[in-house]
Parts: structure tokens; C-alpha cells; sequence
């Protein structure tokens, strides 16, 4: 694969995969939306069929990575280090694109982001933060828990992979990235309760840019604070399945 | 494939795939339905499923489009053009039908569309509007909003369609049509908050013909007025997904 | 196939898939369930996953029909009744095993299925009628509708059976059966609201009977005036299927 | 395989499966979880993807079998008794590191797990019980019941298992996996409303030890009464299983 499908294959993944997760969050949070308080199973779903979209689009390009965590943990386990730049600069410039696009999609609703007087019922709605569309943001505030869990919900995807996924191609049809899109909605169903599962890097930084310089009426704090947690862990996550896998199997 | 297998693929197909969409909006929407106000992962998962049932179905007569927005971005890509008429015509009346016939699956419950007397809690249900069960309504109307809307979300699913989809076949036992299957799930559930994803002209203009001459009780209003964004948004993106594909691929 | 194995393997499976159905039923309904009250996906969800189940077993043995509307649609197509009988006899007495097994699960449930009395808040739990655990019981009792309902689910379920599925044998791994019960999910979640989708009468009949003679506390009504129309319902649909088959495909 | 690779393997395996069901329990339990009181059906989907995950990491080495039920099938039906304790001790020590691993992501929120005063709505919440994020409890005691459903729902997980699927390999792309996986939702919903659907010896007896030492505040009871219907019911209906897959199969 040439730099330049690789490039061009982690973006339009890489946007994809963010279109739908950040879209979900859109339909989930947002006032006026039809999936508005649909619950966190229409959550990890619409991860899990973005990663589907993603990196079935972008598989015969770059074989779809999506994901700084598992790019450096192929990495780690092969060895094979030359490329990886290109990886990370695709799947970063490609969470960004897909961030506007979801801002897009939701351009209506984002715009209806207002104080809504009160109704009949008495109440009034007040806007709602808007950060938690774009990145993660953990229900308590623990930088040691935090980062552990992001650590080892991000070695529950990597390991995996490597064990049987991304690594021997698409399979027949495209089975190993249904397997694989599944296996995210399971992470997101069990292990994304105390911090809302980045797993991966560039799905946490590149939305978390586009929403610091996004003109979203009331869209609250960008939270840079805890932008490191879902970067670093991600991170550790994915080169210590890197290691795992290369002693182990 | 002669056109006569395709005409018949399609409007079988389609109607399947309208039966079974149209059916679950009815099943979530209208009373004394046991599906009622079961939320919006019920709705996105029984489109899906209608994709599989309907696709899976027309493939060996027609391949199983089902979506005019499909077919334009097959042939920007390819260049053929051709077959396109068989496959609009067929795909738009296999569309009427499977509004048809889900409107007699929901039969009982459409003639008990009326106001219901106030029960002992004191409240009066009122009939619900059935255009929803048979086309989208936007959330919040806004053309340029609800457009952009469509654009987006039809490119999400002919890109990745194109990318490695009906292009390629049915796949060994039809595990292609099952990844489309979820691929729509998945634009369901992040992308249908603003609008109800038509993201097929066919899936909104026909049911809606159907449903202005449908003698339904207290169906309320058509809304003509938005009928062409659900066609022309579709169509621009499947002819842009058609257009980035040939380009990037 | 022998007929022996026939026999056995439509009795293996079509018990696994009203264990698991009527098992969903009764997880949904009965008090002192963990799964009381979550709701239409579950139900959907539940029942296609039995067909997973009962046919994935049965394959082997009889090719997991599991319902003889499937066999009669299949029957209609390619002309061949020889077998049917055994077919037909291993699906009742199978689906009757089932809903014993189901009942045995959740014996305890039902034992615990008497008035309790007024809790804190005042109110008294009342038995739940237990028929809609075992049979289906329509929304609006239209004969004429009811029946149309299940013929057109029916044939929305063996029209693509026989396009793609179980004639064609088990697909690599399981493949076909795993669409197959993704598809009765799909006809649960869009087409269930009116009656319940018996779409099969082994299903309902078989059930039917065994409730009638449990001894469970407070059972209600076994329904006997409605139990006509799952059976003749989904008969014909399916023997309409096989003819549309045969004639487009 | 070597007994390295098997025990290895299914150490690794099971870790990953408990990690996911504890952690969906977790995810649906406690306070400050995103996924608070998100329903039975995220419980379900939750452990059948902790089956996806596990049992396509451990495959290359051990085959996957994750669970005492299962391997005890395999040996009543093909006679092999050698390599069973390597299973039994490998599935044992892994479901222990799994419910670690499941603690150390929900870390913080079991610190949390304290009475936390009344809000303006005037009620205080109180400690959760943690008994179930590890271990099965049943809704009705009655050890003969209890011990029945267990039964039955571990032979209709392992009976599928045994006619199509992990004795013959992951199949093409871990398709097989897949449909397990699916079946093990399917059980869950259906099976799992009187017990909680231990249906594996180990998933339940290693998580109780792991609880019984947790330093978990307000933990509640490790309830060791109960233990031994987990553990037995499921052994009990494995070997039926196989004993019912080598006479009818």
C-alpha cells in the first residue's frame, strides 16, 4: 500500500467511523433529534456500526486501522515501524473531518441549542453541554482510574485484533470487520460506564479540536484538562496488547 | 440480468423492504400495537433488518439496489447508465406496494386510529398522524439544514456500499448483505435524529403517494411541501459518493 | 435424510426455539423476573435468536425448517410432499417439548404467579395471564385483519427463505442461519404488533395445547376460538411464497 | 496444542469474557456509570460480545472453549478426558483475573459505592448490593428450580455448540464464533430471567472468591449458599448435552 491510499484510506475511515460515533452522541443528546434519551445501547451501537462503516470503506485502502491504539499495536508487535506516521496523521486529520461532518448533520439542532422557555408543565429546558458529542468525559474525575480503565478497555480491543482481526485482511466479505465493529459495541456496552471508552486517540483529540473552534451556540468547555487521559491511555492500552500478543501467541 | 428480472427484483425487493420499515414505524407509532413507543433502536434495527430481508431476497434476480440513491452512485462510478430507468421504475413501485402491504398488516390498527374517550386516569388519547409511518418529516424544518442532512447521511451509505458492497456480489451466503443490513442500522442511529433518514428517494416518495390516497382515519397531512428534499438530497449524494469513490478508489 | 433423522432434528430444534421463545415471553412477563418489563426489543431479539439456536442444531440432522409454513412453501416450490409429514409431526411435537422446557425454566415464576398484596405504595400486584407466554394473542380481535397480518409476515419470512436461504443449505459456518433469525428479528420488530407473528403454526398450536393442560396458578384462558387463525394464517402465506417463488425466480 | 497454549489460551479467554460481563453488570449497577439502569438488554448483548472477544483471542491457542460446561460436553461426547483439567484450571484462574480486571476498570465507582445523601427531590441513595456484578443470585430461591433452569439453559447453550459449532473450528473468518456469541445473547434473554443465566462454572464460582476478597466498600454478602447451584447445574447439563449429541447426532 502506497502512503498516499493509506492516507487517504485512514481519513475517509477515520471520518466515517467519527460521523456515526459523534452522530450518535448528536441523536442522543440534542434537544429535537428523534433518537433524543434513546439510552446507551443506541450508543454503542452506532459506535460499533461506525467502526463497520469505516473501516469497511477504508479496507481496501490502508486495511482500515482507524485507530492510533491499534496502529502502534501492530506496530509493537511486528516491529515494523516506518509507516505508522502515516497511520496517525490520516486517522487524526480524518477524526477531525468527521467531527464537522456530524456538526453538519446536526446543524439544525446544534443551532436550537437555546434556553427554551417554559412550558406547560412549568419547567424550562436549559441548553445542553455540548463537549460530550465530540470526546469523553469521565463520570468521576480519577486520573489514576481514568487512565486504568481507558488502559485496559483499550488492551480488550487491541488484543483481539491482533489475535484474529485486522492483521490476516477483511476476511471473506468482510466478516472479521463485522466481528470486529461487534466487539466495539460490546467494549462500549460493558467497559465504557466511567469514562465513556475513547479507546482511541484520535477519536478523542480530533473532535475535541474541532468542537474548542466550532461556533456552537452554549457548547460549554472543551475540558483540555482531561484531553491527555484519552490520548495517553489509548495509547499504553495499545502497545501493552502489542506486547501481550507477541510473548503469548 | 434482463430487465424484466430486474423490474421484478426490485419491486419485490422494495416492497419487502417498505413492508418492513413502514411496518415498524406503524408497530412503534400507532395504539394497540404490541411494539408501542418501544423507541428508536426498535425502528433503526427493523429498517435494517428490512434492508437484509429485502436484499437478500432481490439479489439473485437484480442484485438488490432498492435505492435509487444506490443505483445513480453505481453508475457515476461506472459509467453505465443504461439499466438505470428498469431499476428507478421498479424500485419506486416496489415502494408504493410495500406501503401498501404494510398498511394492510397494520389494518385494524389504522381503522382504530379515533379519539379514545378518556379513561379513568382522565386524559383523552387523540389519533396520531400516520405520515411518519409512511415518510420522514424533518425535526426541525429548515431545507438548506434537512438537506445537507440527507447528503451526508446518503454518502455514509453508498460510499461504504461502492467501497466494498453490492458492487462485489452477495458474498459467500450473503454475509455482504448482512454488513449493508447494519451499515443502515448504524445510519439510523447516528444520522436519523434530524430528518428520519429517507436517504432513498424511492423509500419516501412512494409511501407517500400511497399515503395521500390511503382512505386512513384521521390521517392528517402529506406535507408535499417537503416531499422533494427526501428525493433531491439522496439523489446529490449518491452522485457525490459516486463521484468521491471513482476519485479516491 | 432418513426419516428418523428428520423426525429427531425437527424435534431438537423447533424445541430450542420455543424454549428460547417462550422463554423470552415469560422472562418479559412474569413477576420475579430479571428481565420483567424490558421491553419489545427483547422479545424481537429473543425469538430470532432461538431460530439461531433450533436451526443451527438441527441442521445436521433435517436442515432446520422448524415451521411448516416453511415446509409447505418449500413443498409448493419444488414439488416434492413426500417428506412433509415428518416434517410437520417433528415441528408439533418439538414445539410442544419446548414450551414444557420453557415452562420447567421458569417454574418457579409461575408458581409465584398469585395475587400479592398491597405493597407500600398501596397497590396490589395482580397474576398476569400467562397464554402470551406459550400462543399469541392478537391487539384488536379482527379476524379477517388478523389474518391478513400473518399471511403477509409469513410470506415476508419464507420469500426470502427460499430466494436465499435454507434450501440452499447452512451457508459456510452458519452463515444463512445466522440472516435467517436476523430476518425473524426484522419480522418481530416491524410486523409483531398486531398479533404477535405466530408466523408459524407448529409455533402456536403446539404451545397451545400444552398450556391448556400445565397446571400453572391462574393461568387464564388458553383462547381455543382464536387458535385457528395462527395456523391457517401462516399456511397460507407460506404456500403463497412458494408460488410467488416459482413463478418470479 | 500444547497445555502451555491450552491453558494460556483459556486463561486469557475467560479473563476477557468475565472482564466484559462483569463489566456490564457493573456498567448497569452502579452509580456514576454511564450506562446506569440501561436495561436487561444491554446485560445481554454485554456478555455475548464478552464471548466474541474472548473466544476469538483464545482460539489460536486453546480453541476457545471459555467455559467447564463446554469442555465437559466435548469430553462426554468424544471420550478425550486428558486435556479437560488443563480447561477447567485455565478457565478457573481466568475467570478470577477477568472480575480483577472488571473491579480495576469500575474502580472509582466501587469507591463511590457509599450512601450518598438526599438530594432536593428529599431521597437519599443508598450503597448497591455488589454480589451481582460477580456472581449469579436468583430471583426466587429454590434450589430444585434454580438447579433446572441452569440445567436446561447450559443444554441449550451447549448442545448448538456441539452440532455446528466450536468442535469444528472457528470456521472462516470466526463466523462460528459470531453465531455463538449470538446464542449466548439469545440465552440471556431468554433463559436468564430466574437466575441470571450462570451457564458456566467457572464465570460464577471464580468471581465469588475474587469478591469474597475485594476490598469493596459496603460489598454485601458473597452469598456461598448459593454457590454450588452455578457450579452444578451447569456441569450437569453439559454432560447431558453430550450425552444427547452422541445418541441423537
Amino acid at each position: 500500500m502506497s502512503n498516499g491510499d493509506i492516507f487517504v484510506g485512514e481519513v475517509i475511515g477515520t471520518a466515517i467511523l467519527i460521523l456515526f460515533g459523534a452522530g450518535v452522541c448528536a441523536a442522543v443528546t440534542l434537544r429535537y433529534s428523534k433518537a433524543r434519551a434513546s439510552g446507551w445501547v443506541v450508543i454503542a451501537f452506532g459506535w460499533g456500526f461506525g467502526v463497520l462503516a469505516g473501516a469497511y470503506t477504508a479496507a481496501p485502502l490502508s486495511g482500515g486501522q482507524l485507530n492510533p491504539a491499534v496502529t502502534i499495536g501492530i506496530a509493537v508487535d511486528t516491529g515494523k515501524w516506518d509507516k505508522v506516521w502515516v497511520y496517525l496523521l490520516g486517522e487524526t486529520v480524518g477524526a477531525m473531518l468527521g467531527a464537522v461532518l456530524a456538526y453538519l448533520v446536526y446543524f439544525a439542532q446544534f443551532q436550537a441549542n437555546v434556553r427554551k422557555e417554559s412550558t406547560t408543565e412549568g419547567t424550562a429546558d436549559e441548553p445542553v453541554p455540548t463537549l460530550g458529542i465530540f470526546s469523553t468525559i469521565p463520570e468521576i474525575r480519577n486520573p489514576i482510574a481514568n487512565l486504568v480503565t481507558e488502559i485496559i478497555a483499550t488492551m480488550a480491543l487491541v488484543l483481539p485484533v491482533l489475535a484474529f482481526g485486522l492483521t490476516k485482511g477483511l476476511g471473506e466479505s468482510g466478516t472479521t470487520v463485522l466481528i470486529v465493529s461487534l466487539l466495539v459495541v460490546g467494549i462500549g456496552l460493558s467497559l465504557g460506564g466511567p469514562t465513556g471508552y475513547a479507546i482511541n486517540p484520535a477519536r478523542d483529540l480530533g473532535p475535541r479540536i474541532v468542537h474548542t473552534f466550532l461556533p456552537i451556540p452554549n457548547k460549554g468547555t472543551s475540558d483540555w484538562g482531561y484531553a491527555w487521559i484519552p490520548v495517553v491511555g489509548p495509547l499504553i492500552g495499545g502497545a501493552l496488547a502489542g506486547l501481550v500478543y507477541n510473548v503469548a501467541f
